[in-house]
């Protein structure tokens, strides 16, 4: 990660462990301490190396293994050790990073942690041949997650950029990084240096990679293909596939009378697959074995809404709901295997139908977390997509939605720059965190209190470090001010929205004085 | 209005005029006619004048009107005439203006708007001597409406930048515009000015003036003093006032106990008279003086939350609704009074507890016009809390809220640029875009649903023209697109996300052509 530019405001923030019941259990977090001495713990995922192109194999001696090609496979995943009852390494981490997200030692138990992984309704992505990413939890009853989306395309981008922008988006607070690149040459070496330098769990749509291997020939996209690049991936460390495997022949017809039919990337390449030979989706056919293969690496399987709405128009319709409902399905069979599996989600979708949205998908998939792209509420302001989509984003997982798959403002229109990454990441990590406090997570709304005793004493670097985007935030302030209030020492107690004469938070002193408050 | 500059795509965009029942009734709209010969018709906000400093006076001889000074007095405002059962222009000109907004020639008739406003659940703002402003109504029943902030402050921004963001809030939608300047010398030219060139009307909250008459001092800020700026605004035709007659003394001791207390800076202002002087707000007690200008004038009553929640911990606390209910005591008084009015409100709110804001307010002020500054619906994001607020925002706005006050990225930190008043307005016209998706307006699907042909059918250009902010949009894609994309002739069938290979859109075509659509 490149060193961040030097402060030019106070923040006084380190590195700092909780540890658990074992050594090799340290929970990073950046204890910040506040002018006035009071401290905040930040939920952090930038990972603990000081070279940020590799990561400490921190899970290495964490499970049971056994050998597999030049590398590893479970003998049990997080679902079977959660169903036989045992906490494992992984959900006694993941207990300590809930609990001490936002402040609170008793919020999350490991047993806590455990139940949910056990019952399917939350999910620890995490490949044992990714011993770098540590564990984090997806599932409606812990804190929201927001995942970035990174990757080239054959027309932009390149191998340095796309880790830059994994950096980006560490720096930024991705709780997982999908990379989605296609039509490059070295697709593995990339994927490679994203997974050593990877702090957090990385998903792929592996059918992307299987088309780049039959030169984007859809009638060479056979099978036996499709499933090696499966195997490949999840023996290199991949810890989530997206997998359109409820796409079946059956929806197609509903989804052809859209507006905007199919706008998902790999929904597309299965309906081609199928339309063009005339056969069933095969990773629907041949679902058994995918779920051999995520077992044996212990890789989520996240199910892709192939047939997710590509506008308002489309949003809730017969092959929306369809395909959930098949998904739902295939979520029982993940959980009968021992697979951990999540659901994918929309897309576009008015704000009036964003609620039954969450309700659907509980019914049908059993409460399986739900993962959502946005929803974008309208579909006419490309270049603000990251705005449009946050809002059906933040109200969506206050109704339960687990992730939220981040859109940039180049969404519809290009591929994002890293300064779209960032801006995305921001984006959702305020919509992630609205959602929680409207789930009333315990300590949530800490951070925010300490921002407004910052606000009320005019104390202006604790609100820039309390702040999702410090350095942006001090930019903004200090375009208007005076240069004498640069220094810590002279904190002005006005800025220059109101100007000194008018700013009612120091009139606020005489009203706390006239009623004998603090 | 500064020239557009030169379009590098095609946008085929001419202004076009919908006619009432006589010649003087005539409602500008924005006629656009894609590549494919769709034609939309878009609400407009610019005015009808080629010099964006003066707008013609299209309301000079609507109403009977007496001399007042150099101004002119109502004889009856629209609420006066509304409950007497007559169809004034300015209804007729708004039941076109909404109507049509969306597309639909029978959505609202002018009788619809003449109840709204007679049973005081809508308002048209528009004071007798601003005849340039355009009718338009505020209202739960009809599309949700956006006001931009602009104004100068003692240690930031100038005349002409002031100018400058009314434009830039014209050119981008902003359907009321206030002007906060404070503490500058010129503020009556200013102000002036502002009028002559503002099609849309226009706010202000006059206490800040007159302590500006008072040089600052709140002992010197008298009734009398207060009572002649109100005149003389009045007088000079601004179209609402914020008048926070609402927080009266028994509130005070709840706003002392919160972080935050008062951050409203007409609220503070109020409420340090009060403190200091040890009398009751001078609004409330002189509250039908008040009533008796604005009904000269036909002003409207903006009627204030001085005690707006200033972070999440103060929300919804019996300092902010005990104020609600006083301002719905107040708001019975300004419908008897024959003055029209709305009700400003929060501020920052949780997402569980925005749609209880709404029904609160309803309860309290009889469904009169609910008019929200967001809410933002976190505190930890300064620098993008024209987002944060854009959240609450939509949502409460699909819930009944009829006016947003927009929030720009410089809210908590600094004076609004020029291109802050640009992101705050594109990011509030989406909001209220959503909110009126959400809400269910005839027709407010179409130009979505236009986009969505656009994208299906690669019409890049028309895409643009659809945008929200066209030349953003074509900015972004352009970025990464190959050169020869940039003719009208060439639009490619695909955009640097997915690449050529990878374009699902156009895979598309396939499905349809497999089940015989279109």
């Amino acid at each position: 990660m490149p060193k961040p530019s030097p402060k030019k405001f106070c923040v006084n923030k380190v590195r700092t462990y909780i540890e658990g019941s074992s050594q090799d259990i340290k929970v990073p977090f950046e204890k910040l301490t506040l002018s006035n001495d009071e401290t905040l713990l930040l939920y952090t995922v930038k990972g603990q190396s000081d070279d940020p192109r590799q990561m400490p194999k921190i899970r290495e001696n964490w499970q049971s293994k056994e050998a597999s090609a030049n590398r590893f496979k479970v003998k049990k995943t997080q679902l079977d050790y959660a169903k036989e009852g045992k906490v494992t390494k992984e959900m006694e981490y993941v207990a300590i990073r809930e609990s001490y997200k936002y402040g609170n030692e008793m919020a999350f138990t490991p047993d806590d942690v455990k139940n949910a992984i056990s019952r399917g309704v939350a999910v620890i992505p995490a490949n044992i041949n990714h011993p770098e990413a540590e564990p984090m939890i997806i599932g409606t009853d812990f804190s929201v997650k927001v995942n970035a989306n990174i990757g080239a395309s054959s027309l932009s981008s390149n191998f340095d950029e796309e880790i830059s922008k994994l950096h980006k988006s560490l720096e930024f607070g991705a709780d997982t990084v999908m990379d989605l690149s296609t039509g490059i040459k070295d697709l593995t070496s990339l994927r490679e240096a994203i997974l050593r330098a990877s702090p957090v769990p990385i998903g792929t749509v592996p059918v992307y990679e299987a088309l780049d291997r039959a030169h984007g020939d859809i009638n060479a996209l056979t099978w036996d293909l499709f499933k090696q690049t499966v195997i490949d991936q999840a023996r290199q460390g991949v810890d989530y596939f997206t997998i359109h495997a409820g796409l079946v022949s059956s929806l197609l017809p509903h989804a052809a009378r859209r507006i905007l039919g199919i706008v998902s990337r790999g929904g597309s390449i299965m309906a081609n697959c199928m339309v063009r030979r005339d056969e069933e989706n095969m990773a629907y056919t041949h679902f058994d074995e995918l779920l051999e293969i995520c077992h044996d690496y212990d890789v989520a399987l996240s199910l892709g809404d192939g047939l997710r709405p590509g506008c308002l128009q489309d949003a809730c319709d017969k092959a929306q709901y369809g395909e959930l409902e098949t998904i739902g399905k295939l979520a029982s069979r993940c959980y009968d295997a021992g697979v951990q599996c999540f659901i994918e989600g929309p897309g576009h979708v008015p704000l009036d139908r964003v609620e039954e949205n969450q309700r659907v998908q509980e019914k049908f998939c059993h409460h399986a977390p739900f993962y959502t792209l946005g929803p974008l509420v309208t579909d006419i302001a490309p270049g603000y997509d990251h705005i449009t989509s946050a809002i059906g984003g933040s109200l969506i997982a206050s109704y339960g939605t687990a992730m939220l798959c981040y859109v940039t403002p180049s969404e519809h229109l290009a591929l994002p720059t890293p300064d779209d990454v960032k801006t995305g990441l921001i984006t959702y990590k305020l919509a992630a965190h609205a959602a929680d406090l409207a789930k009333n997570l315990p300590g949530a709304i800490l951070r925010d209190n300490a921002m407004a005793r910052a606000r009320a004493e005019f104390r202006w670097h604790d609100q820039f470090a309390l702040s999702l985007d410090p350095d942006h935030a001090y930019e903004v302030w200090k375009s208007q001010m005076p240069d004498e209030c640069e220094t810590r020492g002279h904190q002005p107690s006005y800025c220059s929205m109101c100007g000194p004469r008018f700013c009612p938070i120091r009139l606020n002193r005489f009203l706390q004085e006239k009623y004998g408050v603090k």
